[in-house]
């Protein structure tokens, strides 16, 4: 490595996360790619023909000619982004963090387990503070730190500001995702062209119960889950990258429109204080047009980092409805776990960096 | 005319509704299209001039062949199947409807007028006797009777037999429609293609209080609102005909998943009584399957006229989840006028047949 | 088997084209599914298990209860459709012929093969003579007989009437393919969403020497190619179904516009002649509309078994210039096969019927 | 204005051609808008109400609040770029280069008149002395330049490297168009989805005549036309951007694979020669990848100003067979234009600038 930045190295590099990890960490301040490992069959290959390369800018020439390395935290540097499935994170995160790495993950394997921070650099903090419970921390120095899952991340981006100035008790969402989230292959083109699909395998569970976490706190044994109900429902739709989702909430004191627009576009948070590198300066955008957000034209937003939020309005039911869109695989994947290492750096997790 | 069917004429004839009309009635075994009547531009025109057909059967030879008339119920038949924009219909309907017509409308312009029947036969066809009190019936014996927008119909059809048997006391509701509902050109392909657009103008107004009328009851001075709330979100998706709806229920009194399987399942009306010859067999149709219904695969269900409904499940806020999809063009729109004439026609409204 | 119908096996039940054999088979006059075959992991299953069902018909409640065989002959009716991927049927399509079974297959494995008839029965049912030159029928009576590639299929139907009327010398063709013609899962959404991917694999070699065995001859020896070239460039398409070709044509006599027209229109095979069940009365539809055919509107004419052609005018280079669409896995995959058993059913090569 | 930039102005500001002016313009370093006019309804309104932006990023602050003008030369600065339909085109244009103004047009009305230049900067530079033979410059000053259909312009790309080396004596082109080049509303959804639409209107003739022009030549009267026939085919698919294109050629002379090749990739021009701002670094890109070009992953190469070519391959009837792939609205529109701008601005043609 001739340049003075921190080598990381990606787990799953070659799927559409593992894609994004590449594409976002090139021209990186800070981190530099410096290995890339993928599942058996791809181990030896250059990753340029490891990978079936679906992103719009071109893989990078250094990281084509990288060669994809066994998933071996042996040969690892000591940071290391997780882009994999669940059952796959489930046997090997634990290993890295074990022998010392730095995990950060957008796997949903640990999420939800209370040692471990589930955290969002502008909504969660301190939820980092959880790392110094983890086991693999006390032994090695490593630990595992991960984001939400993509559909949640927009919600809660959306949620927070609200729960910090009204408080909130419940929450109706109902996604439209894009085909991105499922991967590559993932979706048959049979399966969407034209069409809806009202099942997203886990994705329902994961949707009503991680926000809880995100907009909780943290005690003495770990973390506590905030007190209020969502019910989701999820749809994949045919879009390519963008989860759109309506919502309705009840929050717990009353806000007029004003109080929350203004709430959401005044919001910040410890990303946007310390300047890290992939914060966008505004998390949430609030569109007043009557027909935003929408996917092929709003989901760039802040380089893909910014919630876009439209129609704000009174619900019969609740209290108010509105529209969400997120980046599903920017700020709803390999975005969201570069931020948190961002955190983490600045924050002094990752060693000493002057 | 040379069979003994009984003519009716088609007010819009050229738009997608009244194309699935003149696709309906072809063949029907009581109907005949024998006038057709559509903008100014159109009139004098043969209907496949006037026409941009749009429907994967080919416009019937016959119809092709007919001359547009104006829109002047002096010309017309007494049997007016009216598929006019809002503010046409407004202005024309009661013109027919006061010499004399029945005017059998898929417009809004009277839905929620006080005397005027809203109707799904299968639900609540003894708002039919609304007709009396009509000022037209008195005068020249016409009268107005309307079916509820696209996205009502799949919603009350699959709320019908919840209400019947436990009662309803809150609905949520997020809409995934196609572009077929919005007329052709309507939607422009750069506004749809791998897009949501979060707005459908005053369909959600629509939605929230028109379910209300169809599964309320008639008093003597009119339609009384069912007590019941509803909280609509609607978009618009990348497809062409079938509105997918994640729903979201509070019952009145307790229910399993298998008894409402059960009254849905079970659920027939006077359609079906009277063997009406549009009525599907099965109006409500159960798909345990988990990924569905999907608008590609179950749009055409009962020849569009049976509403899908799939993934039943427990709602953390209400009582139950559920998807639902309906034809927008058939059963949302012309095949429920239709469905609404042959009852008026085996109730006797529509003058002696035999 | 309690009906008179003839019984027949699919070999490969479970894909896409397995799926439309299944389809075109329920109701059909003369055969009947008896047996279903796919690989080693259905075997056992169900067909509703084993196959992941993509048409908008339900699959028949009684084939859905069948029960998956191994692709053994011995198991095996007499009369076989055969939907393999071309590895697969290079292995087993011989086996069920030299077992004795009649092999109709839709796979490319033998179609060049001099003694296999790649047969249209509008087009080359001579072909068929060529049966009793393969060592299955002289051992066992088995044989094998296939149709054409889907790209293929509809340009031969197109130039049949030409070659017969005028000759032809050089075509020009360039596809834009449906995602059915490449099967579950096939292409992913993520590649064919808002794209076009200029490129299938073994595509353009097919599409330039099948026609020239359909519209050859035969002698002593085999099959003998018809002289004339054919340069083909293929491109998949975000379409469903129902592949669109632009051609040129160089023909050997002149031929005004409406001569052509006309040999489209009157064309008719044996396979009209003799009433084949799955023959379209009209094999070719020009559509004199500037703007079609297009897949959406016209892919179903004649059941998805004709060709429909439009926008005939002079070409610069060549003679001639049209486009023509054909439905890829009707006209092009299981009903093509489907004609063909029907034709040597009514050639008596199937054995005794009466 | 307070920057030194060149006042230029936007005839057709406010459709799909005029917002890529605008975007394109933002942040240019020699030209900046002052003036913006389309059609009369838009007159007198702020752009950002005029226009139904459908561009990714957003428009301009400064360009949203710019007041909408009439369409007249008396209050327009001195460079127009137009975006005109060609019958508006037909009366305006003149207006202004008898005004005295330099009209750069993306317009087809003038395209083949023989004092007008029809202009690739890298392809036929020398073809502006037609400039002085126009006699509003004699005039006013004012002439009128013109870029070529945005189907022609990749092609031309394509074709000016081999015609250089090799000569070219036939073309035969099918294209695939991208929805954006019909504007907005422009291709209703309805059309598209799913479906293939081979027409478009004028567009062959467009196709086969301007390569011609600009692959020509200029003598003492005007342009004199190629000695090469183009044979055209033209499809709309639903694309959002980028027209891909099966390309075959015949040549004057022979020429190997790897001659073709380098003749595209060291293909560079005056626009290169004189690094015009809007000029890529590499004019025609060639990907040996089997499946490329494709709109969604090379519409963007050289920020939508390089042509992609890729499957270069023997044809049985001409020489050699390629995909290539143009941005629509970028290269073959507004950023032509621009470019056709900048070259004439480098040329001293827009008066005095240091």
């Amino acid at each position: 490595m001739l340049t003075s930045k921190t080598p990381v190295g990606i787990l799953g590099a070659t799927g559409i996360v593992g894609q994004r990890f590449i594409q976002l960490l090139e021209m990186h301040p800070w981190f530099e790619v410096a290995w890339l490992a993928a599942s058996e069959r791809s181990a030896g290959l250059p990753c340029s023909k490891a990978a079936t390369w679906r992103l719009k800018t071109p893989i990078p020439e250094r990281v084509a000619q990288m060669t994809v390395s066994p998933a071996d935290p042996a040969t690892a540097p000591k940071i290391i982004f997780a882009a994999l499935d669940s059952k796959v994170a489930q046997e090997l995160e634990p290993k890295f963090a074990e022998a010392g790495c730095a995990v950060i993950s957008n796997s949903s394997a640990f999420r939800m387990q209370a040692d471990v921070p589930l955290v969002i650099p502008e909504v969660n903090p301190t939820h980092l503070t959880l790392i110094d419970k983890q086991a693999w921390r006390k032994k090695s120095g490593g630990f595992l730190v991960t984001n939400s899952n993509c559909s949640a991340m927009g919600l809660v981006l959306a949620l927070a500001p609200l729960q910090q100035k009204f408080g909130i008790e419940k929450v109706f969402v109902v996604t439209m995702q894009a085909v991105s989230g499922a991967g590559y292959p993932g979706v048959a083109s049979l399966d969407i062209l034209g069409n809806v699909i009202p099942f997203i395998s886990n994705e329902e569970e994961k949707l009503e119960i991680e926000p809880r976490k995100m907009l909780g706190s943290v005690n003495g044994t770990g973390a506590v889950l905030a007190d209020l109900i969502v019910s989701a429902q999820c749809n994949r739709v045919a879009v390519e990258d963008g989860h759109t989702e309506s919502v309705s909430v009840k929050l717990k004191k009353p806000a007029s429109k004003e109080e929350i627009i203004e709430a959401w576009t005044s919001f910040r948070g410890l990303a946007q204080e310390k300047r890290l590198p992939s914060a966008p300066d505004q998390p949430i955008f609030y569109d007043p047009t009557p027909d935003r957000p929408q996917p092929r034209l709003d989901v760039e937003r802040g380089a893909g980092m910014s919630t876009s939020i439209g129609r704000l309005r009174p619900c019969p039911l609740l209290d108010w409805k509105f529209t969400l869109l997120s980046h599903n695989t920017v700020r709803g994947a390999a975005g969201a776990a570069l931020l948190n290492a961002e955190l983490l750096y600045a924050q002094g997790y990752l060693g000493k960096h002057e």
